[in-house]
């Protein structure tokens, strides 16, 4: 077995005001409820337990994975450690569905559209045009990307295409210098991330479900493969009683 | 009147928990209590207010100010911003008073030898041996800084010694850059930083006291020199009725 070179750790934001409520969010901005505050705080006290301590943080712009990694890096007493933060860490833009109810767009839409905009790999929904409610046009987090590089709509493949500099620029080099690096983001960003380390095929990544508050460790080798496949979750059994509720996720 | 270009906001953090119990604090890592929450949320709510909105954070390492910044910045909806740290930021070194109550060290020392710890510039407290109760020299944040950076005790000289490095190399290229810039730090840090600025004498600094939790905003000159020296409170009334407050510790 390859010696582990890098330590890295995912942690996927708590619920959030609209998961609670069923609704697409891609970059819509809104913040964690009750629960997912519970569950960012519970996600730093498994780190703290398992004495796997973050030497830096890196975050997407949005605040339910900011303040995820607040808390949980608060409840393992390392508030101090340097933050980066990227847009290209951000969950899936998720175009025209952003704001609409999950159970609504599967009634009007039938099953098979809607797993499509879910899960295929390369079907982006509708774009969202500009100005509109739901878009982040006039946002001034964004004002720095030029106009061809601010997505309107997204699918998985797109999102491990805006994802991948970042990993190979931001956080490679964290961990070339021996830091142990903690990822604080969203559902398809991660599973974007999960896709390339673990070389999952453009089929199975759509089985792939990452709980919400639960730390995922991977031990990397010397090429950044992980010595353990799909990484190890710090809490397995609620790692796998969360997979199977984001599986029926707009079924309710 | 010189032309503003740049825009810089000072914020000391909110009442702590051992503000709170008159406890000398200095590197000791205590947290905000609930008043000390509420002044930070407040800071961002004057910041979101006045449209003066920060581009770009800088805290020291210690959580009160962390917390501080955080809660502000989520009050103005700016918690996506670039965030930097440095232990430069960090409260003044209070050796061996750390830990030790203030009304209780007044009594054992006499007034002359309190306010000369407290206020002197350059007569700093005994230092805080190594290993001990509310020493730091086991924390893992400082373990990058050698023995000989590491402080053992510090008067506000050393404070601005140590901190001037971070003012020229950290946030000046940010302010040069264009951007507005947020300091969250400490009453003696931020003491050093204005000292600097408004060329304070080393006397006139000993009667000057900066309130917790009400950003203070400079519009700096192409020099950095302040526009308005002193710089603006964004609550002028409860700045003045603060500083009234603060000069009264250690005297309850």
């Amino acid at each position: 077995m390859a010696a582990a070179a890098y330590k890295l750790i995912l942690l996927r934001h708590g619920e959030s005001e609209w998961n609670a409520k069923n609704l697409f969010t891609g970059w819509v901005d809104v913040n964690l409820n009750d629960k997912g505050e519970k569950e960012a705080v519970r996600g730093g006290e498994l780190l703290k337990d398992a004495g796997l301590l973050p030497d830096v943080l890196h975050t997407s712009v949005l605040r339910r994975a900011i303040r995820t990694s607040q808390l949980a890096l608060e409840a393992a007493d390392r508030l101090w450690i340097p933050v980066k933060r990227s847009w290209r860490l951000n969950e899936r833009h998720y175009g025209a569905l952003q704001g609409k109810d999950k159970a609504q767009t599967l009634a009007e839409f039938g099953e098979e559209q809607f797993m499509l905009w879910r899960r295929s790999y390369d079907t982006p929904p509708p774009p969202l045009a500009d100005g509109t409610e739901f878009s982040q046009s006039d946002d001034p987090r964004y004002a720095v990307l030029p106009p061809e590089l601010r997505p309107r709509t997204e699918c998985l493949k797109d999102v491990v295409h805006r994802m991948l500099p970042y990993w190979y620029d931001g956080i490679v080099p964290d961990l070339l210098a021996g830091r142990t690096v903690l990822v604080a983001a969203h559902g398809n960003s991660l599973r974007a991330l999960v896709k390339h380390l673990d070389n999952v095929s453009d089929a199975d990544i759509a089985g792939l479900n990452i709980p919400t508050g639960i730390p995922l460790a991977y031990d990397l080798d010397a090429d950044f493969h992980p010595i353990t496949p799909g990484g190890t979750y710090l809490d397995p059994d609620a790692a796998a009683a969360s997979i199977e509720a984001v599986k029926n996720q707009g079924k309710k």
